[in-house]
């Protein structure tokens, strides 16, 4: 077996990150990787200069990750077909609204047997009133496999070398073992497993409960309260896993990408920040992200919107009344105060 | 069927908070109880007035929970045996150290088909190298059927009416439906799982989990290594009850016991506070204790003890390296600094 091109497609921050991990990785072994990473860039101008050009020289992203160095076979490339031509394991880090252009603009351009795997969390909002994930969306376009890496890995701490782990989700677990080559780390820790739609869900929905602890803070509550909040919405998400893409494993849920980014998105975390604040300064949603967020939307009440389009659809809007109550309350339709009524009479309780 | 009749045997923060909920269940289904709750209350001497009378008259425990109502139902008993005669349900809420003196009075002094539940976190001390269940504390000496109630459930919210989930323990079903009936509230929302010993060691073990967790605080690491830790921790607990309690479902720690009491104690409580302190001031722990909790011992440590003698003997430690690591961490043995090393090769990562 030849050793397999990797490309990096996105060099923000968290794909900063990830570059140093799979730059020392793809060099430790040269048998089942090409050493040369490359890693598609933005084109952009910071303080004069072109970004591509400085991370090429002085192996530094300076905007995105300042004051860390990449490995040298790391190598920015500016044009996306060009960045992933000949490529056997395509790393998707960006914005999830740039998934479907980037991908149309890969049809063709890559190994039919390549595969992918997205480090992206959150859902598509293409589809109105149901759910995409992004892994499906790459699929869907360009027709490979795709596995998922989530877990609770802010990027900075990623990017400082702190122990972490995450977990990989594959559909097959042939491309497991590879995978975690690529990945694992002395303190990025890799656990595999065979159920990807559980994994990429857990990246997705812990935002929604994130939200509710969110406004628990907000609303005053204490830590009891907070503790069954989020043990709530856990059980939520793993009802809407059985019954949206039924097959999941248990298990799962105990990895990184479950109950530990939970925990790290429900006590830190920017959905959690804005909902608290939404509660605090009964400002409008948009007001509060525009407020804390520099413009950005919090992914929590989008993804609570979609969730609830696709309850609602296919009548099980009932059974998740933690989603539904979170939805309800970012689009001002529910008081931050009902939200504990909603729970009171949970089908966890009955 | 006669209504069963309901004995507290415990009066401090937690038990008076107990007596709340229970004093308003017992009058709510008299078909099932007797309404005339006695609770055991070791007499003292508060502000000169005997803390028995004005519980008996001001329905308020002016030293341990002052300022909440107790239902006049709830009936100061100062005499132990007298306090459980005829008793069908015994509630019991004391400091663990007391249980085995408490059982021993009521030998030969209860209706030999009492059913006990026990409220009380923690393991049993007295038998060095193998840890014992509070519950099998008082099922051996007093042969009946002894449930557990664990959950995310700090006694003053309690105590404030605020919406919070426990989990009652059972280990023959035929006793939850009634124990569900004397707990169960608008506020205090109970899950019943036939699986009492997972319930009685996630209440146990997940204190050794926050000293871990104290450790990383203390040692200044961020929210990914933090949220690592603790599921690692998780990961060791639920293998700790598969080993020595064969027969466990993945699914009770899912329950207001596991995750929820797990995620408090790991963001707030005293064993989390002790250790970080620990790591901060490079004091020994025993003068934490001292600074810290007013004399008292965190369980922390003392359970880590238990575990490490009890795993040692039987020789699987080693697959329990966060739990040995924070054992050796709290007597000196080992810088805590190195917990991290020891979390590395951590079996879960195989």
């Amino acid at each position: 077996m030849a050793p397999k091109k990797v490309t990096i497609i996105g060099s923000g921050n968290w794909g900063s990150a990830i570059a140093r991990i799979v730059g020392s990785t793809t060099k430790a072994y040269p048998d089942l990787f090409d050493p040369e990473v490359r890693m598609w860039v933005f084109e952009e101008i910071v303080n004069g200069e072109k970004l591509s050009e400085v991370i090429n020289t002085r192996h530094e992203n300076i905007k995105y990750l300042p004051g860390k160095i990449l490995p040298t076979n790391v190598v920015a490339v500016t044009d996306l077909v060009e960045s992933c031509a000949g490529s056997n394991i395509l790393v998707f880090v960006v914005p999830h609204q740039f998934v479907k252009g980037i991908c149309e603009k890969l049809i063709g351009k890559i190994p039919s047997d390549s595969q992918a795997i997205s480090l992206i969390k959150g859902v598509s909002t293409q589809k109105k009133g149901g759910l995409k994930l992004i892994s499906e969306e790459i699929r869907d376009i360009l027709k490979i496999e795709v596995s998922v890496l989530m877990g609770a890995n802010l990027a900075p701490e990623v990017a400082n070398d702190n122990f972490c782990e995450a977990t990989i989700g594959t559909s097959g677990f042939f491309n497991g073992p590879l995978l975690k080559k690529l990945f694992h780390t002395e303190n990025f820790r890799i656990n595999v497993v065979e159920d990807a739609h559980t994994v990429e869900l857990c990246g997705a929905l812990k935002n929604i409960v994130a939200c509710a602890a969110g406004f628990t803070d907000g609303l005053g509550y204490g830590d009891n309260t907070k503790a069954a909040v989020i043990r709530l919405g856990l059980m939520e998400t793993t009802k809407f896993v059985e019954h949206y893409y039924p097959g999941s494993n248990l298990q799962t849920f105990f990895e990184s990408c479950g109950i530990a980014d939970l925990i790290t998105t429900c006590y830190g975390g920017r959905n959690r920040k804005v909902c608290e604040a939404f509660v605090k300064t009964g400002k409008p949603m948009d007001v509060i992200e525009k407020e804390l967020l520099n413009g950005q939307s919090a992914q929590g009440p989008l993804t609570a919107e979609e969730v609830y389009l696709m309850t609602q659809k296919t009548g099980v809007d009932s059974k998740f009344p933690l989603f539904t109550a979170v939805h309800k309350i970012c689009k001002g339709e529910m008081k931050p105060a009902e939200l504990i009524d909603c729970l009171r009479n949970h089908p966890e309780h009955l």
